[in-house]
């Protein structure tokens, strides 16, 4: 089969590959009918160190089940299903508690070990626990927002729940790729009042507007930080979804929080300490998030999707087949698009 | 009147000092009847900068109101109140919520705009906010434990709020200091399953156990890291109270917490960031924790003083009057006494 391989930073090749193959039973194989770019695919694409292994990229994606393993039962041929990037075995003391992204026995697709979804189909690891069996046809038009649920919108989500937002809050975005578009879904879904987007992308501060965002910060540094909290009553927000991972974003992200507020973190930390120990200290500002427990979400989100509550598929802008990966990389890491979908 | 002054580093004098005055009508003047040190004045003990203006220590008091100004409420001249150490509105939206210590208009004792407790009298700023009249005469038995109310049992306990202590939890309290050993009897109260205590002093030790600790890890870094999670199945605790606030004690704190887990902090920070950020980040650890609402807590915790079912006052291994204070400090600092009480 076919499928994109990084094989250095800036080189992803759509080459032929294994075909996937059931090696456990509790495994299933997936034909791929939807995957999408990540923004953190941006991050080896940009800077995988020479020497690094290829490996077949992709770690969200929608599909049917051509096969399970002996052991798999709840789910069977020809369901259609959404895979979270994680996979979980959804028993395990972690999964239990809904922190399937720390499964004792999960890991994540996309690497060398465990090869991605974009491809024309996958191997899923602990398929019981991991495949989310969705109540729709393979081309439903719903497919973009149902994609999301695997990591984009769950992620959003994630900030929301880690940075304690509540009914009346004001929340700050800080990022507006698609994970920070998602996070303003999240925030107005659990009730924010005011929703400031720190961002600087006409089209993408378009779309933040229509997703709820009633305020945009384009500026950046110290200046963001005095225009976020003249906007706050001079305090900040109750509550900071950090969606982009740098440490210039977790230095406004911490700032801008108010006392007794809280900063959800779901950008991939390129940074080694988290600033402001003594500034979040003595305004017990709450520091939270990591890699998001998508598949424990889907149960909340999948029905504001089927019933059109909300609209997480709009942050795809663009729709490739396998051979246009390669490009799409290019135009998500040169900011043309805001996310690509797959169509294998 | 007289009071203990911190000249410099390792400089504490009893000296002449003005008597305190009504200077707002938001005053009360109140008779300290119990002060104590704080392992948070052993900070400018150790490392008052030369130069700085003297200051009338202490934070934390319980007195009698000697006279009120006009504007004063809820709070009378023959009232046996407890000053926890943060001065506060009792009104402002952060006081509303629970968080005094952010009070817009509140701020802290033992300084040198607010001379502190460690004297015969002190004014209390915004009174009726700050004061707590207790139900029970000046020379009540309970004396020291009400006391801890003003900071240190209100320290232990927010750590374990920050840290989120729930029934059933494991449990890690980092420093056996008197925070530390607060921190014990407020995971314990909160229902902790398993309370493993880091620390090195055996008295301190002695008391951690009565008052509930299951554990003891005497190993620093490292070694106290992999002894921790030795004990708690290898995946480390859920909730870890950090009552120390050097880097070395904060790194121990986020590496010994699991997955899902969380942090609180309450040991003042001496350092400028929270390292591993990556880790914590993957780990979905929360960091949590500040300056402890004190005045927020007292409603919750008096009823248990009142009726045994806590004695934190026990961290109290020595009594002194004013004449005793700088002797005080020096045993605190030398580890020699673990908390100081003052009788004036």
């Amino acid at each position: 089969m076919r499928g994109a391989v990084m094989h250095a930073a800036g080189d992803v090749r759509i080459e032929s590959i294994p075909d996937p193959e059931i090696q456990q039973p509790s495994d299933a194989l997936v034909r791929v009918t939807r995957a999408c770019i990540c923004g953190s695919d941006l991050w080896p694409y940009k800077d995988l160190a020479p020497g690094e292994p290829p490996r077949v990229m992709g770690h969200e994606a929608i599909g049917v089940v051509e096969a399970v393993g002996a052991d798999v039962r709840t789910v069977k041929t020809g369901d259609v299903v959404v895979m979270p990037f994680a996979f979980s075995d959804g028993t395990c003391e972690f999964c239990e508690h809904g922190l399937h992204t720390a499964c004792i026995h999960g890991g994540f697709f996309g690497n060398p070990e465990v090869p991605g979804a974009q491809a024309e189909a996958i191997r899923v690891p602990l398929a019981d626990g991991t495949l989310y069996p969705l109540p729709v046809g393979e081309d439903d038009a719903l497919m973009p927002s149902l994609l999301t649920l695997s990591d984009v919108m769950g992620t959003g989500h994630h900030a929301a729940v880690s940075a304690r937002v509540r009914p009346g809050a004001r929340v700050a975005v800080v990022g507006d790729g698609a994970v920070g578009l998602c996070a303003v879904i999240a925030a107005k879904r659990l009730g924010a009042e005011q929703i400031v987007l720190l961002g600087r992308h006409a089209d993408r501060i378009a779309l933040a507007r229509d997703f709820g965002a009633t305020d945009v910060v384009p500026e950046r540094g110290q200046e963001a930080i005095e225009r976020a909290k003249e906007l706050t009553d001079g305090y900040g927000v109750h509550a900071v979804l950090e969606c982009v991972g740098t440490e210039d974003a977790v230095l406004t992200a911490v700032a801008i929080a108010r006392p007794g507020g809280a900063v959800g973190r779901v950008g991939v930390p390129h940074y080694d300490a988290i600033p402001q120990a003594q500034p979040t200290f003595y305004g017990n500002i709450g520091i939270g998030g990591g890699p998001a427990p998508a598949r424990a979400y889907i149960d909340e989100l999948l029905p504001d999707i089927l019933d059109g509550t909300i609209e997480p598929g709009r942050v795809f802008d663009r729709v490739v087949d396998l051979d246009g990966v390669p490009d799409g990389y290019r135009a998500m890491d040169e900011r043309e698009a805001i996310k690509v979908l797959v169509q294998p």
